[in-house]
């Protein structure tokens, strides 16, 4: 088995909490006892790479940066990026090293700094197409605040219904390439466990002069993951996030849970429009890509099932027609 | 060559800036054309590691999370260092990347979260021995202003003279162990330009259950280098600041460069205070160890000089008895 996973923002901060550094630990620390027995699973010639979302995480960046403007210059949002895959990758590493260390395993595991490919005509990059939240969920009246101090952020509903159903939304664009795609290989080649392409990755183009050079936005971390299980050449391609299984008719009375459905199936509902953008959306169109590139398993399902889901016993799997 | 560069602060911020993320990137342009270089020079089988400082970037996020406290939970200073190796690695991994392309060298590079252990038993966790300066050079009345700001801040005088020759201080723990070893050794073995020990490393201590643990320190990023020098079995260990050669008496009538000192004359010259600390005496504790270790070549110059001092044509080299 070749496993990439793709952990969903509830691994490292939950929606109710303000997100200190000792809570984040301790859902981290949750996330890596359930991923330590996922390697404890695995033969020795199997392989890991884990992702993960940063939403939150440069989302409260970003308002230290504006908040504190006047005395520290604010760094651009390829930074923050950055710096959010510091922050998480050390809280998933250590907890992760300490976890395979309570289970008797030597596997080395290590977060490095990545950078995703995107183009520069990419219609994300137009305000009114910009569709990625980030920060905490809103309510209307916190919205009409903000956008006073923060006149040139973008604010969208992102949620149906009343109350913190609103979020700031900024560019983003469709990854092309996982720019470190020849460090990943060699390291798993090495054995070691990578978590790679944090928060979708660092967003950078290619410049005419053969330079890559970052840019203000937020690459979606499932579509940015299912780039790197391509890089790995993985045949399982796990999206945790907080439901055991995707479901028809999201949010209305009708709504039904789905074991399995072909790659033809899942792209007919995402056009009927039963998956929300920037959440479960893109979580099943990074699927159909998976499938579509010619990966085996590719499977949607909560983080406190991930052994359940990797048996084949829950989740949503989407299977080629 | 197996070579361990420790880069100072002006390789990413110039004294006089004020550090905005262009500013950043034009100096790690500056300084990646430099390594670019030097990798230019290496045969195949050399290696070549990365270390660098973090003190004026995490000084930036320690006000930032202050001045957005009501709003955002402040992160531990661990998690602070963990984000400027996002933030610091980022930028370098991705100036050497696009200088090593130009040159037509195909070696990647990427910058990995790092972790250091330190002792919680070590002196410097007692507030009067706190030493590590962190953030901008300060005149006397700004530190008045900030201590009225923030109480339980350390500040101290670390240079002679009047002016801007205050700074905030840290604990800053003598380095036990890289515990990202492993890694790095497999890393390096596969031909990875490593960036890594970011800041002195991330502070952790070892826990009686055999678990790290951050703590909220920032270790001294030369000492840290050495220490990631013994790991890689470097050779070479090469540290660059802002000057060309190591002086006695320094900042006195009669200070005077020095070209070679022997590990016995170091120690001296260390006792007899002619090198600041916190600044040029860490620099040459590091020497001392790396060539106490087994070390052949422990130099410090300016980052401008880096082929020269590599050739031995200049800066101050520490060598056995």
């Amino acid at each position: 088995m070749r496993l990439v996973v793709a952990l969903g923002g509830n691994a490292i901060k939950q929606a109710h909490e303000k997100g200190t550094t000792l809570e984040q630990f301790l859902n981290c620390k949750r996330t890596a006892r359930l991923l330590a027995k996922v390697v404890q699973r695995m033969s020795p010639n199997d392989r890991l790479v884990i992702t993960h979302g940063n939403g939150p995480q440069v989302g409260n960046l970003a308002v230290q940066q504006d908040m504190a403007k006047e005395v520290v210059p604010p760094q651009d949002l390829d930074v923050l990026g950055a710096m959010t895959q510091g922050q998480i990758g050390y809280m998933l590493q250590q907890m992760l090293d300490n976890q395979l260390r309570d289970l008797g395993l030597k596997v080395p595991v290590v977060a490095i700094i990545n950078r995703v490919q995107v183009s520069r005509d990419d219609p994300e990059f137009q305000d009114e197409n910009a569709s990625k939240p980030v920060g905490n969920f809103l309510t209307e009246e916190e919205v009409r605040e903000l956008k006073k101090k923060y006149p040139n952020y973008i604010y969208k509903k992102v949620k149906p219904g009343e109350g913190r159903v609103w979020r700031r939304v900024v560019p983003s664009p469709d990854p092309i390439a996982n720019v470190e795609a020849e460090v990943i290989k060699r390291m798993v080649d090495a054995g070691i466990i990578v978590i790679a392409s944090g928060g979708g990755g660092i967003p950078v183009v290619l410049d005419p002069d053969g330079h890559h050079r970052g840019v203000e936005a937020v690459i979606d971390k499932d579509l940015a993951g299912e780039k790197l299980a391509e890089v790995i050449n993985a045949d399982t391609f796990l999206i945790l996030t907080d439901v055991e299984k995707v479901k028809l008719n999201f949010g209305k009375p009708d709504e039904k849970p789905i074991d399995r459905m072909t790659v033809s199936e899942a792209k007919r509902y995402l056009k009927e429009g039963h998956f929300l953008p920037g959440s479960m959306g893109p979580k099943v169109k990074a699927c159909i890509r998976f499938i579509e590139w010619g990966g085996k398993r590719a499977i949607i399902s909560s983080l406190d099932k991930v052994l359940e889901a990797l048996e084949g016993k829950t989740g949503t799997e989407v299977v080629p027609d």
